[in-house]
Parts: structure tokens; C-alpha cells; sequence
């Protein structure tokens, strides 16, 4: 389950990016706690843009996962759900072929928690590796909130309310597919037959993008640039990447690995055979600092420039983008509607129960 | 907390039946997990139909809790929801005057629930007296349904849904009502302002009736009397009770303390002096079980043929009783709704969100 990139044993419930998988329904989405940026753009949003055209596609703006940590912080969470929109139809999501919607504006998201929650015990919940390390990560301890706790219930609700096939996801995230699998197949043992799908995990080709100082990227660090940045905050922070500090002179050998300019290379550069030439000639020595961060800087203006305008014109019509949301959401609850039908009836809510709501 | 009845110091957010409470918003309810007997009677119903004249009460058929515990068991759980309805109506309860709900035709409640999650570490509701005895009483140990450990949560959803004041409990589920003004004030601190109201226990005056046995009335142990019961069965089931097992003539002295027959003379004779003069009697020697259980057989045989007739005419016609179901269940889900719509506005969920919601 732990393994790392370079000794990856596929697991059962996953395929990888480069299957480019067709005809799947995909649940994708992002917690609404910031803008998002080149690290959301390499790791998921181009991948979404590729697959929107083969696969059904829902993305899924979870405001109220963001509030199982940001409870005290809603506001923040609220402003971020506009944001969040914006960075998808500026990146080339298109409402036409992706569902974009928005998890607190489905109530069959908290109806199917509530019932999978007897489905799953606490124990289960507390082993499950994926909200130990978030837990940990957190610093909750034994203050950990429940709806935390029983974030995987809410996001096996979210998977099976659309009927999703395929959840592109990282690695650090197989138990909360196996979660889910688990619950699936619990209904199907209680119901005598299927009622749900199972799902796969989409396993990500690209290796996380650091930020540019080489730690995680995080907005409370500073250290990401986002689908917004201007010319000149790109140009600063490409400037003060971290390179390799044994990498004095031009003549000097340096090091690529750990070196965020050749990470972001990798990422974006639209040649992977130079990059790979440029990386020898790293190595090797004659190759300063200041020549490749000018490369990379002219790569990330070009791709973030269109992206930028987009956003600019679409943050002036945000009524525009509200609109684009409630229509996905109205599609994602006819969708989680029908499923929530499904699952009532195997717990006998569909006799009396069904009959008296609307 | 765990006060006995004889030496108890009434907590601060309880108060007493005798107080007669009037002007309250009251909720209250049962698990449907079987038809409701002389427990239920002695215990609650007929309070609530004494209380329904003056206060706005809400009765909740809780299926949804009932299937914390119940999860294999979901058909039984949806029989008894008709049954629970015409036990309320043949009882005395009139949908004028009271709101007769089905909690899983709410979906506001799970919604309620959802947001409350955040609002509630783990460990408090690990610490929750009730949910440990419960939790013990079950069996569960380490496989408790995270929805078991959660529904001091549901609990606390139901009752702020219903704006409720006052709140009928035995003296062990004082600790739900601490949980939720717990909650209604956490809310309360994120807002600024206070949003939901807090509610008190109402206790009641009347100890437990047991079962025939002695025991804690159950269905499983059939030692209880169903609203239902046949003329036969009752005088079968007061014949069988217990009584003093070293009273074997009428002439011996007997005792009180623990004889069934007394316990339901006490609950249900119409003469409560005549009974005080009974107990002495039969304490001194010389009354002997054969009149006392004459005597109660006459009681309950009243008591329970108007019931179990309206009980017949009402279980003819179970669309009518579903009628009364859905008219309670709407008018709960309006109040239930406008208390999500205040909440929603606590976590930031009113203005992007609540736009897109119908």
C-alpha cells in the first residue's frame, strides 16, 4: 500500500493515468480552502481537462469536507467555492462535458453518510492509514472531531451518490477506495445483490510538484504559485527556487534531483527530450542556474498567461459561474437522488418512508 | 448524574413532571423496533397525551436511530413504524394537537447531522455515559457502528430541529441533553449570537414499570404487556407476574418491594389510597395474591380494550394513519428546514450555497 514511486506494485482497485481510461464515470473535485495552483495543475486539472472528453466526469467542490478542519474558518472555505470554479473552467474545463458541483448543496450526500454510518465501526475508522496520517498531520490527537473521523464515510457517500467508476486519487489515498469498496460491496451482502459500483482509483503518472522551496506546496507556507499569478510573481518565484546550493559556478556540477527548477521542467516543459539533455548538461557542469530558470519562467508565463485572462474575465461574471455550478449541481443530485433511492430501499426506507417524501 | 431515585438532586437543565410544564416546545418519540407495551404507557404516552393540550409537542418515530442497532433488521424496523403511529393514535394522541414525524422522511435532520459532526470530538462522545452503557449493553466492545457512537449527534439534531425545549428522559439519558446544549452553544460561540435554543430534560415521576418476570420489561423476553394485547393475554400475563415468592399462604406476610402486581397497581389504579391500603394489608398478612392480581387483571382490562379497539379500527385502515404520518412529517420538515437554513448561515453555507439549493 506504502510504496513508493519508483517500486510501485499496481493495486487491484487502481489503474494508472497512462491506461487513458474511456467511458468511465469519474468523481473528481478539490476542497474549496484556496486558490488553486500549478501543483493542482500538473497533478489533476490538465488530467481532467483529457479525460472530460472520453469519460463522465463530475467535479465535485466539497465545502463541507473542507469544514471537518476549517470550522472555525467557513468564511474562508465559502470565498474559496467561487475561486475553486474559476481555476476549472480557466483551465479548460468545459460545463458541457464535467459536472461541476457543490457537496453542501446535495443533501443525498448527508442523507447516504448518515446511513453508512452504521455500515462502518469506529475501530475500522481508526485504522484506516489514510486519516491516521491526516489525523497526525493535523496535530488532532484526541481531539480529533468526529465528522473528521468519518471523513471516508462521507467520501464513499460522495463516490457511490454519482455512481463514479474511477476516483483519480494519490497513493496515499487507496484506503479510502478500499473504504468504499468495502461499504459497496456491505450493501450488496444486505440487499442479496449489487446495488452500487465498485470503484477503481486513478493512479497519477506525474510525481508531486514540490513548492519552491523544495517542501510540500501549501498555501500557508507561500511557496505555491497559483493559476493566478501575475508576470512578475512568477517571475520572483521562479527566481527563488531552489536549485542545488553546491551548485556555485556555472562550471560547477550540479544536482537535478531535489532541484525544483528541473522539477517543474519535467512538469511543464513541453520537451521532455531538451529537459532530459538539459539535466546532463547539469550534471556534467556548464550549465548555470539563471539559463534554466529563464526557461522555465517563459514556460510557466506562457501557460499561465491564458489561464490568468480567463479567470480575470470570469471573475467579473460571477453570477455566470454560480449559474454553471447550479446546473451541475442539479444534474449531481438527480444523480444522487436515484442512488439514494437505491440504498433506502435495501434498508427498507422505501415502503412507508419513500411514500412520504415529496 | 447517576442518582438514584431516592436520593436525587435534580440537575440544572432538568425539571420535574410535576411541574406541569406548559408553553414548551417538546420533543420526544421511540425507536420502532416493535409494538409499543404498559411500559411505554405508564412511562410516556400517557404524559404526552396530558401534555399535548398545553404545549407544542413533536412525537419522532426515530427508524433511522432504531437502525444503529438494527442494520440486518431493517424490515422489522419499517413494521413497526405503522405500529408505533397507531399505538400513539389509539392511546390518545390526536394529530391537531400533536406532530406525529418520521425521522428518515427528514432528510434536514441528516444534514444537521453532517455539520454537527464537526462540532464534537471523538473522545467526548467516547466519554458520553449513555453511549458507554449502551455500547456495553449491546455487546459491541471495539465494533461499534461509527452511527451508534454518533447518535448523541443525530440526538442533538432531532431535538434543535424541532426548536425543542424540553425533552423527556430517564434520569440515564441526562447526558444526551448535556451533549446537545453543548452543542447549542459551541454554535452559538461561532456565530456571535445564540441560534438554537437550549433545551431542558423533563424526568419523569413514574419509576420503570417492570416486566411480569421482574425483570426489565423487553420484547424479547416477552415479559411485557402490549397495547395490543388480548383479553386472554392479559389475565395470562398478570396471572404469570411475580409476586413475593415466600407468600405462600394469604395468611404470611408479604412484601411490596419488588412484587410486580404492586408495581402496576401503583401505575395504573385509579385509587392510588386503595392501593396504599393493599400494600399494607398484604405486608401484615392476610391479602393474598389471588385478589390483588383480580384486582389488577379488572384495572388493565380497562385500560387496555378502548386502546386495543381503536388499535383495530386504525389498523383497518393504515392509509389514513400514513396520511397523519406524512401531514406531522411535513409540518416537522418546515421547522426542521428553517433551522438548517439558521445553521447553514453559521457555517457560511447560505450565500453560494443556499443560492443553489431550491
Amino acid at each position: 500500500m506504502e510504496a513508493t514511486p519508483t517500486q510501485r506494485s499496481i493495486h487491484p482497485d487502481a489503474i494508472r493515468e497512462s491506461e487513458l481510461p474511456v467511458h468511465e464515470t469519474i468523481l473528481t473535485g478539490d476542497r474549496p480552502t484556496g486558490p488553486l495552483h500549478l501543483g493542482h495543475y500538473a497533478g489533476s486539472l490538465r488530467n481532467r481537462v483529457r479525460l472530460q472528453a472520453e469519460n463522465d466526469q463530475t467535479l465535485l467542490i466539497a465545502d463541507l469536507q473542507a469544514l471537518t478542519d476549517h470550522i472555525g474558518r467557513s468564511t474562508d472555505v465559502r470565498r474559496s467555492v467561487l475561486d475553486v470554479a474559476i481555476d476549472y473552467l480557466a483551465v479548460g474545463i468545459e460545463p458541457a462535458r464535467s459536472t461541476v458541483a457543490l457537496q453542501s448543496a446535495i443533501p443525498e450526500l448527508s442523507e447516504l453518510m448518515v446511513l453508512y454510518l452504521n455500515l462502518v465501526t469506529v475501530a475500522r475508522l481508526e485504522r484506516n492509514p489514510t486519516v491516521r496520517a491526516e489525523i497526525a498531520l493535523r496535530g488532532f490527537e484526541r481531539d480529533v472531531p468526529a465528522g473528521f473521523l468519518c471523513y471516508p464515510v462521507s467520501q464513499a457517500a460522495d463516490i457511490t451518490a454519482f455512481r463514479a467508476t474511477l476516483v483519480p486519487v494519490g497513493d496515499d489515498q487507496l484506503p479510502m477506495i478500499e473504504q468504499t469498496n468495502e461499504l459497496v460491496r456491505r450493501i450488496a451482502h444486505l440487499a442479496g445483490h449489487p446495488v452500487l459500483a465498485e470503484c477503481r482509483a486513478l493512479l497519477s503518472d506525474t510525481p508531486r510538484l514540490p513548492g519552491i522551496d523544495g517542501r510540500k506546496a501549501s498555501k500557508s507556507l507561500g511557496n505555491a504559485i497559483s493559476l493566478s499569478a501575475s508576470p512578475d510573481e512568477i517571475h520572483a518565484k521562479v527566481h527563488g527556487m531552489f536549485t542545488d546550493p553546491r551548485h556555485v559556478r556555472v562550471a560547477d556540477p550540479g544536482r537535478v534531483e531535489g532541484n525544483v527548477v528541473f522539477a517543474y521542467l519535467r512538469a511543464f516543459d513541453p520537451d521532455p527530450a531538451e529537459v532530459r539533455a538539459l539535466e546532463a548538461r547539469y550534471r556534467e557542469g556548464g550549465l548555470g542556474d539563471v539559463a534554466i530558470k529563464r526557461r522555465l519562467d517563459e514556460i510557466l508565463q506562457a501557460l499561465i498567461a491564458p489561464i490568468r485572462e480567463r479567470r480575470t474575465a470570469l471573475a467579473r461574471d460571477p453570477g455566470a459561474v454560480t449559474a454553471i455550478i447550479r446546473q451541475g449541481t442539479d444534474r449531481a443530485r438527480e444523480i444522487a437522488a436515484s442512488v439514494l433511492r437505491d440504498v433506502r430501499r435495501v434498508f427498507s426506507l422505501d415502503l412507508v418512508a419513500t411514500e412520504l417524501r415529496d
